[in-house]
């Protein structure tokens, strides 16, 4: 898994190949395609170790900070020089193959959302989240606008961006 | 132009080509060739042409209803059965292509947050919306939701999606 990421962090991921990987390691292809049919769900398996311990959300009691710390390390991992434009060419082949987009959104987008969902219902329990709208319309908003930068904007976002997203998010745009 | 669109929701942005727009117009395709170097940069035209109509903003008064009329014809149009496939494969391919992506932000992502800010701006000198953050903020906090379910989530959003992010990105998330 590590080799992989080594890899394509390297070679980027318009040329990673499961036989590159494969030589790598020192490992016949075989071996590899066993375990992953294709780059794209070895790449999405390699995110989703690194997932598991960057990605978690701490409950400090105070849900802009927790939701801050986590956006801005979901920014330094899959937003950032080393895997941005790997993550961002995935997202880019999602878009034309559809086993692409059901392996992204079913082993990546929709466990990090439940992560969030869990999150925010700890927030709207301790009485500092509205309870006003669906879950997921809180996730759109709060991580769409990090998408939105990342795929179509020039340029990386930085913390600053988040710190303002979360605060018009959490205070409206009403004057 | 017109010839290009109808093309494209024949087969599908991956099958367009140049040389099958010119043969449907029964034209040469360096005639084509000549005006747009590349099949994105014509599907970028064909959509700024739509733009200029469908797309434009209304002042009357109420900041909420004009966006909310803005975002659903933008659903309709960008997102709809039609148009919806050939815009997420322009943006997924901005992902590994620069030239695209310089292309896609120059010619519609910045004219189209253009129209938004002035329409933002007004909205502020009438006392409608906050004053206190970066508009390109605002326009991330109400967009980035609508991309974030277009391109990550499977199946279409509908209006009532939009509705509820107005809702929340005017009232805020706090209790």
């Amino acid at each position: 898994m590590r080799t992989a990421l080594d890899l394509a962090r390297e070679v980027g991921y318009a040329k990673l190949s499961i036989e590159g990987i494969a030589a790598r390691a020192g490992v016949g292809k075989h071996t590899v395609y066993r375990r992953w049919p294709s780059k794209g769900a070895l790449f999405l398996d390699a995110m989703l170790s690194a997932l598991q311990t960057e990605l978690a959300y701490t409950d400090t009691g105070d849900i802009v900070d927790d939701l801050r710390k986590q956006m801005n390390a979901a920014r330094e991992l899959v937003g950032g020089p080393d895997f941005g434009p790997l993550y961002a060419a995935l997202v880019g082949e999602a878009q034309h193959d559809p086993a692409i987009a059901e392996a992204l959104y079913e082993r990546w987008v929709e466990p990090i959302t439940e992560r969030t969902r869990i999150r925010l219902r700890a927030a709207q329990e301790q009485g500092q989240l509205s309870t006003e709208y669906d879950l997921d319309v809180i996730v759109a908003l709060l991580y769409g606008p990090l998408y939105y930068r990342f795929l179509l904007i020039p340029g990386n976002y930085d913390a600053a961006f988040i710190d303002a997203v979360l605060q018009a998010a959490f205070a409206g745009l009403k004057p």
